[in-house]
């Protein structure tokens, strides 16, 4: 099958090129960049060097939709949002990793994003969360994949809500993240010098990714689930760890959230279970598709702590976007993503 | 003044000499280390060299008193009490900077540390948080330096059970460290390789910091408060970030919070509140002895954020002591402690 | 085909399980530690979880000989030796990842390493370097893995010497190492804290790889080479950048060395030169069993520059032992190997 | 003493303010930055919160020099050249930390940087390392503060070549440095997670600081000296270690060569020499003025190593500069530097 990947020189773009070209069943046919067009792949990313013959080009969507059976997106968002229309107008089906059709509601995008000029296609994009919506993302022609945040938010949160098992006020969601999430533009903040040796919050209780959790967990829930979500920048390249606090509804122990987890996401191939009472480190997970769990009760204060780990790149993003790729082709849902994790 | 140190060859004993041989009042007359005893201090730090001409010994502590005018212990816990109370009863006053005497109950430590043979010190030992206990240090002859994790989260929370705005259940800390609080003794877990590039929890809910948070913040506050305490290890040196969430009683917003801190530490030498609605970073305290802070008011939830950045090794061990000693001996309380912070 | 792995509980165990578990060719059928004896292989390493179930054992030769049909070893030096020959006259073939054979000569090795009680061995066991001895690994029944730091600076060095280009006395070699290097035991001056945020060289002129490395270039060259080897430690997890300079005989330029380097590893599957002029980084090699090479010639002083980028965990031990494992057993050389560089 | 800084906003501005607000001789009247004009210097680094009360204006060279009795210059190179020939004329001693006024050679300067538009001043400024020219540094109304390589470079190399022990041609001048030697502009090579977890070289045998190295070391030389230096860039906030290799005439020891380093430098302050045959880390001066020294010699190549390691914003810059402005203000010259390095 023929890959087009538009936007492909930032890091999400990399690590769909990485994995892709590893996927026996694809081949990438075009891929598109303004800052680079012209030049090869691994002149961009030297990483690459050897492995793939790809020269960049810029964005013509005719070329694209002439050129590939399946686009993938990675625009910065209010940019991606027009040529996801070109291209499903072309009647191709569509990877967006960008945010511009994760949000239903056009009024809650344009509060955290800006203007939306194709509010028609909100309605029909599935949001690419496979452990939720996996049978809607194999017929889907638009799938939105999620955001780094939310993934492992969701993951974390999503069985306890779905099990009615939460307070719907008060979850707080403290994520602390690598810096490969703030993408591969010029930019002072992100210097080595102002990240290295240090740490910090950054946009608390104010972050556009709260919004994204809230209506995937109010809609599992059935009611408006509040998330108060203070996301930390954390000195390393890759991996999200989301520290999930949520207060009962009733009584519970370890064992019995335990057993939530276990029965909801038996079946998953990229979910693991660490043993009960044990945590997740991102470090075990780098350079892979998994997201690992862990779950503790605290009898005293009638609080579960829940933490998840991803790797932002992959689970939190382009690999998720493959996964969502083969189960819309229906190839295995795990070709491609069998890499196991890099460690140390 | 002659100063004696106990423990010099760990992180916080190296802490202690480099901020003691520029203190224009003290000088350090003995320091001991079993491990090390009979090398120069420069032998087992070489930042040291050509700053202090000092030669590590086995612990005596006739010696000890003998020397000194005043003692800092910088021992494991259990192995501190008795050194502590052999100093004492040589006459001379300690700074003890294990956990030995942070507990008032003895069944308390006894849970969390081991068996305590100086019970009757406890209630003499004063918690040596120069912001709540200024007063009762400058008579102490044992102060009792609180742990890295507790100065964080106790001076962002204080103000807030002072002023009864708290709800007593349910208080989150979220705590994010560097390696340095594990201390400089041969390790697998602290490796190099086994933290770079990771992020994880550790003792979730189980560590035994949350016991004296909980001690100073509910005598603060006259009721039982519990703290559910979250640490994890980050990959930098040094630093603690502590993200407090607490649920409001009654209603609050920023400014109202923000006026409490300001009230609460206008005449505070070390502490610095971030403007109204930002957030500090451990990359600007690094190298003093401040501790800075931020806070915000989330009005959906009815939840305040409060978050502190330390330096573990200076405001969360070191240079509290000798802000302790300032006290104790009525030197200027920021003598020795000028240091601006490092950054980057 | 069965594979034994004899110490699976360092990084390079942790590195072949990860490698081998992926290849479609063998299956690890028995792996061993003295240390955790009895642990399933993802309690040591929780980046392995759901990957392959396998438990560690104490070393029974006897049973990874009934077990395997290939065998890894993985012993630190001095404790390789006499397994490796057990498993030898048990009718094995062995790939050593310890120093054991890697020296000729008894009497240098033991210079360096202390007594060798197989010295037998010695004359037998072949090099692994494939891009030198492909055509011996292949009929060897013992492939004494190269050391990483001469991996790094004998793929730079080789093409020069074996081109006669290189003045023997007074070639540099100043390499720069990831910590993975040093292995994973309780260590004081691994710990995070006395590498973060630092840089240092050691074993000036004095590290045991030097006399393996020249020892191969001196076979390359006809006569004797010195080699001035100075390792430095640098905080990261992987990578070593191996920057060589040699004094040239005659006359040469970028461009004509350059041209040696394309003639001498123009089939070489894992050898990626940068374009002309440029230079490597290991992270580009990171996660994969490349070694990246780019050198210059400096006119002024007569000199060239070469340098080599690999990831010193792979193609600086696991990884080329799974590729003289590859060469040994007839199957593709890249077999189990494919995995692109992981970036950033 | 009245202190004005020009260019007040990059990391050697930042460590200028840091240093010069606890010097007990003068005052910072007045700094500089057009990019934040109208700033506190406390918003734009949030670590001399409290510490003092600047704000930064747009440069008017005769508001600085009315203010200041004393300028530091922290301007690119290019852009310094002719404010400080205004400053100059306006009566006012300089300490300019561009490379404007390094180089005596006009040519030399252009070919290496750009049109030098007042040649006239080359040879009035004085070299700033206070080792070699501090009599000349008393005087001068000019100081040209030296490259931060080029000060671990000259203080390694110097006492050799003054001692005539060495060859002239085929000095390897092999650097190691962290990430702020590049500065606090948007970038993306700086980017965090594009040097992180890596290593590499860059500018080799072209970097601009080769040709300042040269010109002092072969005036103490009397003839040409070559310097072959490439320099790397490594994931640290500060730090250089120089590892340079030279040829010997004659014959030496570690011995002989430490007694020339010994004799050299056993009055200078900021030289600390490593016990014999044992080498610097950056670690053990970060935070510092020092420079710390390690050598020995390889007897089988005729070789000498020499080591030295500073932190590239204070001797290699901004602590060098206030050095050189004590000893032209008669200052004791240690004051203001006596901070003790950081560690870990």
């Amino acid at each position: 099958m023929k890959v087009g990947i538009i936007g492909a020189s930032g890091y999400t773009g990399q690590e769909l090129v990485r994995i892709l070209a590893n996927h026996p069943k694809v081949e990438i046919t075009v891929a598109t960049s303004e800052r680079f067009a012209g030049s090869a792949i691994d002149e961009i990313f030297p990483s690459l060097k050897g492995v793939i013959d790809l020269r960049l080009s810029k964005l013509s969507v005719q070329q694209v939709v002439r050129e590939s059976d399946i686009i993938f997106t990675a625009l910065p968002h209010g940019e991606s949002m027009e040529v996801v229309a070109a291209c499903m107008k072309g009647g191709k089906r569509v990877v967006d990793l960008s945010a511009d059709f994760r949000l239903k509601n056009k009024d809650l995008y344009e509060r955290w994003y800006g203007t939306h000029t194709c509010p028609d296609l909100l309605s029909e994009a599935i949001y690419g969360l496979p452990e939720i919506y996996r049978a809607e993302v194999k017929k889907a022609q638009l799938v939105a994949n999620p955001g780094c945040y939310p993934t492992g938010a969701i993951l974390a949160l999503a069985p306890l809500v779905e099990a009615a098992m939460v307070a719907p006020l008060g979850i707080v969601v403290d994520a602390k993240s690598g810096v490969s999430g703030a993408g591969r533009n010029p930019s002072m903040t992100n210097l080595f010098c102002e990240v290295a040796e240090g740490l910090k919050a950054y946009a608390v209780a104010q972050h556009r990714h709260a919004p994204e959790m809230e209506q995937e967990l109010s809609a599992r829930a059935g009611e408006h689930i509040h998330i108060l979500f203070v996301p930390h920048l954390i000195p390393i390249n890759r991996g999200i760890l989301s520290t999930c606090y949520v207060r009962v509804v009733g009584e519970t122990s370890t064992e019995q959230a335990y057993a939530v987890y276990q029965g909801r996401y038996e079946d998953e191939p990229f979910i693991r279970l660490c043993p009960s009472g044990t945590f997740p480190s991102t470090a075990a997970v780098r350079g892979s598709n998994y997201c690992d769990l862990g779950v503790l009760a605290d009898d005293r204060s009638g609080q579960l702590i829940v933490i998840t780990a991803i790797d932002n790149l992959i689970k939190g993003a382009s690999g998720q976007a493959v996964q969502n790729m083969n189960i819309m082709c229906g190839f295995p849902e795990t070709m491609g993503l069998e890499q196991i994790p890099l460690a140390p």
